[in-house]
């Protein structure tokens, strides 16, 4: 067994997110045994997609364009705020949404000294005041750090007279009352909505 | 977000054991929001590793040599029996364990179609035969196809008069009797030793 090669793949899986040395190694010795053809395939994707995606110039969604799809062909009136790239696509999941999106990259957060100038606000504020933008819809986590990054942005945009609204939070659907948290039953509580 | 770039890279996080789209999602974006020089190295390690990286001409242990290290090294005298190169890693915690081993590349399956001949069992006599070994430790899987393909190399080598044994089964350390099944108790209680 050459511990030095192995070892250097095993470590490389071991930068993924939530994998551990157990697992990391289970993946590498796929790879070994594996064929060559797929292993070249594995290596190629891995540098085309590191190489060939960049973020969108206007809202910094993943893309191998300066403008991503759907800035270039959606309803730049609706902006929906995420924290990161890959929310957009947990959005797009919506079908009927057919607004922009405008990453931030973060929410503020003291603990890990991320503070407002560390997000993408200022380009937000830009294209709401540019753009004509009429609704801002804050879709970051429904978490303390989001709410409070929400919160924020939303009382800096209220002087551009824009309407700012957040996701819906209440109980999810499918999940079973007796095990939701009080804090998720008492936003669905106060969120509760009239059946006409 | 280019669907078609990064989908090629989900994919192929998918052809790894146990990954399901999620996860292959994740790992992913973690490599699209990582650092250029992670990418490459993590590509480069996938390549070297399935380049450098074959099987030992005797045992058939994973190595970038002809023979490797063990083979080298180790009394040739004693030869363990596992079923995948990664087993051999998986025994070298035995650290007081000083021979060679030899991997079969499967267990006999026949709900799988895999026979005797399909393994590297006319490898093994040959060694057994050829090298003078003295025994012949068979640490196939505590299993059904473990066991039988345990009994039928054993059943071969007779004729050959080297010392065929096999890993002791019972309940493992730090497990709770609670709950071990009812073969592994079997096993204990047949193969229990007296205190001295």
């Amino acid at each position: 067994m050459d511990e030095d090669i192995i070892e250097k793949l095993i470590e490389q899986f071991r930068t993924l997110p939530g994998v551990g040395y157990k697992t990391a190694q289970r993946y590498a010795f796929s790879i070994i045994e594996g064929k060559r053809e797929r292993a070249e395939r594995f290596s190629a994707a891995i540098l085309e997609a590191k190489e060939k995606i960049g973020f969108c110039k206007i809202c910094g969604n993943f893309t191998d364009k300066e403008i991503c799809p759907i800035c270039q062909n959606r309803n730049r009136k609706v902006v929906c705020v995420v924290k990161e790239p890959k929310d957009i696509l947990a959005m797009e999941k919506v079908k009927t949404y057919d607004g922009v999106y405008h990453v931030l990259f973060g929410t503020i957060s003291p603990l890990e000294r991320r503070g407002p100038e560390d997000l993408k606000i200022k380009e937000l504020l830009k294209r709401v005041s540019e753009d004509g933008v009429e609704e801002v819809i804050m879709a970051t986590n429904p978490d303390v750090e989001g709410d409070a990054t929400a919160l924020y942005i939303a009382r800096l945009l209220s002087p551009l007279g824009v309407k700012v609204t957040r996701l819906a939070q209440g109980v999810s659907m499918g999940s079973e009352l007796e095990y939701a948290d009080e804090i998720t039953l008492s936003k669905a509580m106060d969120g509760r909505q009239e059946i006409k």
